[in-house]
């Protein structure tokens, strides 16, 4: 395959920075400050890196007006470098290869509608009434149930399954190993303790430019849709309930787990690990992040960082500490029998 | 496609309520009481919900005979209105489409037994001496290994995979992005620190009216089965080890992980992000509950309610207790000096 | 299928042990002590199980030296019976069928080189100029992008997706449901708070003799290779982002999340549900231990075993302690002033 290459003239114009230096470099590929080969450009972002200017090897660097005394090589000059950095990053991509037009082993339901602008790999299965625009990419065995809607320039890799009635918006990107809009999980008891299945009759709303990475589960509603808003990005092997309503350019890192009918707003971070669910259905503000590995089981109403790991010790300690957390309830009765039985002054 | 209506006469027979208004009104679909329009029939299970009762535009509300002078407009009174509901949704329930009979593209081992009354969607692969009964539905690209059962009416989603020796009970679902049957994790170290693989040599019996949720995970024994009892309900991206056991009618919600060779009780109902495992295999007795993220490390032989999760703080203050949690111990002995020291009378 | 059968004579040489008894006893499966039937072998590794001794029906027993006067049976002696056991074991293994060649319906681009010797099943598909090695055996409809490197007698499960740039060693297997080389998660805020992608251009390159269970996800690097080193064991629904690097001979148990540029030493065993990742990325050194579900939020630098999860409680105790926890500092300040108020001789 013939790799990309730019001048360092089309980058700066790619991403509308000032090009100190040589217009004619030639780029060839991306680099870390510490590792960037000739023909690779870096970025200069945080003042920690500066340590690593002198040893670099990059033709090029992205860097603040204000590093750049600190650089006598080739320089795109950003207010943001790692934001510039993600843009030029973007050219030198190298999606899965797919061919165009519709593979012969494809089976599009004849009640389908499939853009001819469409590229469906071999064994793709299309349902009844399900529409895919153009520029779509659906990738080797992707299977799309009936009355779905795929948006422009989707990309559905090998192996995702989509259920009935699921909308993905334009550019967004769904990684292999998903499942969008199985049953919601929902039973009842029936008098003899057996449990019956409460139908599953929504669907799944999936805004645009939303990523959702390999092995993660998004759950049709019960009656209305569960619902992703534009820009979400969701990581590898979370699990989303039914009914969920996550907010517009909110990140939710690898395997969170969030419980049916849970409302979380707009650009809130959800670091890897998280649990939320409780005795009833929980809403998170806009704004609110949470650090790793934090279970949340109730509403949280304030923007801000909220945690709740344990921090992880040598066994022997945390075995006589993990012991004590057992009583703690009647440590603090015990602490509260002293200070009534202590006299002395407050210190 | 038509979706289903019913005359609320049809559907008082089918769940076998008390019917009182009109017979002939025509019910297409379910919704809360809410969110309800003309048309759909809603329920009132929970005293909580009476407030929506004056506004609900439902055509018909299941509920007990005890809110019925609460509600003028057409009802099915029941004892259970929230089992009624359910019992009615599955008429709607609308399950994804595959046609009747073997995709000419699906692949079936000469010696496997494969029902004309099962339907196999395209791509499906049946291995040998497996054998697939009348009613069953295998989507798209279903792998099924050699000497499976696979039972009457069972539905398997697109893409889930069957390994061999597994056995599944008549009318269970599995979801896409299951895996049933996969090796279990099991190794040893030889004296050069490698570790070897015991041979997993098991298979799965899973029993009848079993749903298994999208993405879970469930090993094959290592010499007997892996077992999954009648009635069991698993959410999505569960993991169960080989050789465990799980007891009829458990609820198993969503990212619970389930060491090998663990014993599980009947009616079970552990919430999501639970783990299971310790330093031996785990037993849990009939009607255990456990909270939402809770970790089990030892057996608990008695019913009721078990929790272990932190709850979440701001992230300051988590910091401080967190690193205090660490010094637990050592809290608990400066208090029983004190109390050593301090000769006043007990409060 | 003909079930596999050996002679104790074939079974000691393979494991190179002294055969006390009868040279053509014939052995066809194994068992533990406890359920072993005639004609198979069982082990004694632990003296807690010399209890099950008198019961056994085995034909066979593997045992130590000093445990020979207790088993009046035919033996097989070994300095470690559990190993012998296991390289035992493996004679019994039935591997998924796949029958020799390539299947027509697989789909090999043009470019591709794949050992004639190498087995693809149904609907496989191969990328451009990727290299699959004799006696690979690509199963059911995996696909596997360009690029890549299939090593001799590697096994891909039913629809594992294998992204492009991912090389595998010999030997490896990869269970259902895995994902190599999708993009590892990696976004930037732009100005008005959408999230901007950073390419992600490098590979996976995983050892020989490495297992991966079913579900789990290993990304791609962002500018270089995830690394994988030989003989490392994963477990189901293991989640390993971009750019980690997991030691040789390092055990992975199911559900354990690895956040991005992990690098975790060798020999190392991180049991079930545990989490890493932090403010900063975490490194293991060799031979650390954790105990299930312990999230690690910094680096270890000495070998040995760390925790850190909560222990389970009924609900009404845990929901006191629970409650405490969160004012755990407060508690620590009193019993501080308490201290200085109290002015006795130390305990």
């Amino acid at each position: 395959m013939s790799e990309p290459a730019y001048t360092l003239r089309e980058l700066a114009d790619h991403i509308q920075a000032r090009l100190v230096g040589d217009d004619s470099a030639v780029i060839m590929g991306l680099g870390s400050l510490a590792t960037a080969e000739a023909g690779e450009v870096s970025h200069l972002s945080s003042p920690a890196y500066r340590k690593h200017l002198a040893g670099t090897r990059a033709t090029a660097l992205i860097l603040r007006e204000a590093d750049l005394p600190l650089w006598p090589g080739n320089a795109l000059v950003s207010e943001n470098p790692y934001l510039s950095f993600a843009l030029v990053s973007q050219l030198f991509s190298r999606p899965q290869q797919l061919e165009e037009g519709h593979h012969p082993t494809a089976e599009i339901d004849p009640a389908a509608v499939v853009d001819p602008g469409a590229r469906l790999g071999p064994g793709v299965v299309v349902g009844a009434r399900t529409r895919i625009s153009a520029g779509a990419r659906l990738h080797a065995h992707v299977v799309v149930g009936e009355d779905c809607r795929i948006g422009e320039e989707v990309t559905l890799m090998p192996g995702v399954v989509i259920y009935p009635r699921v909308t993905i918006g334009a550019r967004s990107t769904v990684h292999s190993g998903v499942v969008i809009g199985a049953d919601g999980f929902g039973f009842t008891p029936s008098a003899d303790g057996r449990l019956e299945p409460i139908a599953q009759l929504g669907g799944v709303s999936i805004g645009e430019d939303v990523s959702i990475g390999a092995g993660t589960t998004i759950d049709c509603g019960a009656i209305d849709d569960t619902v992703i808003e534009d820009g979400v990005k969701i990581d590898n092997q979370v699990q989303i309930g039914h009914n969920c309503h996550i907010g517009a350019h909110t990140v939710i890192c690898g395997c969170v787990g969030i419980a049916g009918s849970t409302r979380i707003g707009r650009h809130c971070v959800l670091a890897g690990k998280c649990g939320i669910g409780g005795d009833r259905p929980i809403e998170l503000t806009d704004g609110v992040v949470l650090s790793g590995a934090t279970n949340v089981m109730f509403s949280i109403d304030r923007p801000g960082v909220y945690s709740g790991a344990v921090i992880h010790e040598p066994h022997g300690l945390w075995k006589r500490n993990a012991m004590r957390l057992r009583r703690l309830d009647e440590l603090y009765r015990r602490v509260a029998d002293l200070q009534k039985r202590v006299k002395g002054p407050k210190g």
